[in-house]
């Protein structure tokens, strides 16, 4: 009971998560992404939205609650007001899964736990290779200063560097310098950074880098990121975690490491509708991010009265878009996957042995077994052996005259059709030991 | 990860389950509960609501995939613009928990299974005694015709005997007379009626009531209640099991079955708020129903276009106010409840040993074994043997310079303060035993 209340977002679930929430929560937090929140007004004319994520009602419970150690997950429904793409998971209204560690920790240790937890879970899950791209808000900062960006840009040109895994250099360069206002230098050389990519090695060589060394902020990233390195290698999770410069994240809400995982794998063209495949190669269609988060130390304090700021890291799971591959994946597989755990069906093969169907599912159920009678009074024994092979319940507990009689239960295997006479006293731990 | 997507309502729950719905969706199906719905407005103006419950989201499902047997539970959030009443588990937004049984099946079968499952739960949770009432809108409709309700006022006299629980006879019976318009005698006969309580052995002998027996639809319900009855001995649960007359529920769109648990505990006066105790008793706040339900034949048809029915039989768990019943119940006893499985602590005793936890911890959950770490460079032995205390974490794996040149690990029993070394190869061994 509560394990299934740590499910639904444990305590903290019950008054502070709340999906509906006042607009003002919600505002100054999504940059540019803001635009997807969804509105709402109630009946008495306050402005709510629909949560746009987990993470920022996750950071006003540990204000409103003065929490300042924790660690939890989170299974809920967020809200965007997006373009829905149905074949790669990608929906307005979809569950997200998150991890957070909140506290005051010595460096990066919270931080390398996240990456390993996105790391298990996507290995685990078997969805075929994918890359973790790690980089930090602080090296970004950093590189856009020492590039020439006014301060005040910082976050704009962020969100327009998050587009380079949508769109070529070519194009953000363009919309740096034509929308943003950037000069041509400046795009450029941003260009030479965000084309960068390695591990521990890259943060080594790039705090010999002259310019961005000597600049506070990404001299502060670029340690972090080599300490992270080194306690990934203890997680021994390097062979998919890369330091990516072009790695921005769109979200304002981010002080320091940021990541997102990509899974290698496309959907094949055949599945995705024209409309998906817009930008894509012609091989398929990529699935794209699902995972993403980072450090946030700013935001508990934005909710506390007083400004007390709790660090925090967290990653949030793109559990629907995961859920959308495994579904193609069983389809284009002959496995079935089965949606129950079933494990005998009580039947029988004469009439009006109704109440003995009953009696023997109940005393099953008591003791435990997963068991199931059709609702009819006088089934056909054929539609019931049918109804063990569409759901894939592996036996039949097949109950007859001459069974009752004896004392036992005729104890089938859907798959192999064998059948043997178990008395009524040992028909749990049978069923318990062919349903291990 | 089949069951997580089963436990956030499988399926189903990814498009059709939106906890934003259309107001129309839900209008005309709760009848005066209606008023309770939170009405919201998008940005595009279209008037939208929060879902209410879960029944009538999943009868929309059904309809709109063409649905026509099924079995699934769904725990999600719904919301009621009600008074919350905090101690007592009473929200405005709150989980429920429900599951359904849909489809043509041979009379009262899924009907009984639905009330074995409520008695299973309650039971199992071991909440005190607990009443489950039974009643069926049939017997109802039938009563009001025969003591002289117009037909038009059958659901808005069903609301006010609904009161039944919260009211006295009297004050219910002043609703009917003045606010509803019935005469005093009609009034009265349904009081009687709704004085009775039984079992089988009332739906007998109700059967014999020459007034109630010839309404068609009192008979229908009678005969399906004795049936009923006849499962619920079959399954063992009619020790709680009552049939009740005055068991109405509000909601509209019951067509048969209705059914409502009720514990019979009481929550301590000191712990309820005086608002609360408005009409308890002075021993205490009675907690109230804690799971309904009930046949509704008609609601997957009222969403299909060509009003094809499927007939579904199902039950609401009100899971906030168990488990607001269990906290209280461990906030008395002395036991404390734990909120995390962590399994053993990787610690240790002397400094820069950081990178050794790490890697062990590492290891331990490559093996799945719940392991945990303070996120510190140097944690004091002493605060890491205080984190297990105050947590329930119940071993600590010490790590120390001779430990490590031995190839063992310090393997402290938190509660004992025993501790044994274990060698590393059979560490994950050692802890799976211990905390089996």
């Amino acid at each position: 009971m509560l394990q299934l209340k740590a499910q639904l977002g444990g305590d903290e679930g019950k008054h502070v998560f709340v999906l509906k929430t006042a607009k003002e929560t919600l505002t100054g937090k999504y940059g540019e992404d803001s635009k997807l929140i969804y509105d709402l007004k109630d009946q008495g004319g306050e402005l709510l939205s629909l949560r746009y994520d987990l993470t920022v009602p996750f950071a006003r419970y540990l204000a409103l609650n003065k929490i300042t150690n924790i660690k939890r997950y989170h299974i809920a429904k967020v809200y965007r007001r997006d373009n829905p793409a149905m074949t790669r998971g990608r929906y307005r209204e979809f569950y997200q899964c998150d991890f957070d560690i909140a506290g005051q920790y010595d460096a990066m240790i919270p931080d390398a736990e996240c990456l390993k937890i996105v790391y298990e879970i996507l290995n685990e899950l078997d969805l075929g290779d994918f890359r973790i791209k790690v980089n930090d808000r602080r090296i970004l900062d950093g590189m856009f200063a020492v590039c020439g960006v006014p301060d005040e840009k910082f976050r704009t040109i962020c969100s327009t560097v998050d587009k380079l895994d949508k769109m070529a250099w070519e194009d953000v360069k363009k919309e740096m310098v034509n929308e943003k206002g950037l000069s041509e230098d400046v795009a450029d050389r941003i260009g030479e950074y965000v084309s960068m990519q390695g591990g521990q090695d890259l943060a080594e060589r790039l705090l010999q880098d002259p310019k961005l060394s000597q600049n506070k902020q990404a001299f502060a990233g670029l340690t972090d990121m080599k300490l992270l390195f080194s306690y990934l290698e203890l997680f021994q999770v390097t062979d998919k975690v890369v330091f990516d410069l072009s790695l921005a994240r769109g979200l304002d809400y981010y002080t320091g490491v940021i990541y997102e995982a990509i899974l290698s794998q496309t959907i094949p063209a055949s599945v995705s509708t024209p409309a998906e495949q817009n930008g894509a190669d012609e091989a398929g269609v990529s699935v794209g991010s699902v995972a993403g988060g980072g450090r946030y130390d700013g935001l508990v304090g934005m909710f506390d009265p007083k400004g007390r700021k709790v660090p925090c890291v967290g990653v949030s799971i793109g559990i629907e878009r995961i859920f959308s591959i495994m579904e193609q994946k069983a389809e284009t597989s002959s496995e079935k996957v089965r949606t129950t755990e079933t494990q005998v069906l009580v039947a029988s093969a004469q009439k009006n042995l109704l109440e003995e169907r009953l009696k023997l599912t109940s005393q099953l159920w008591n003791a435990g077994i997963k068991a199931e009678v059709l609702y009819k009074k006088n089934p056909k024994l054929l539609s019931q052996l049918q109804h063990c092979e569409e759901t894939g319940i592996p036996l039949v507990a097949i109950l007859g005259e001459q069974e009752l009689k004896d004392g036992v239960v005729k104890l089938r295997n859907v798959a192999s059709r064998e059948e043997v006479d178990v008395p009524r006293a040992d028909l749990v731990d049978e069923i318990k030991k062919r349903t291990l």
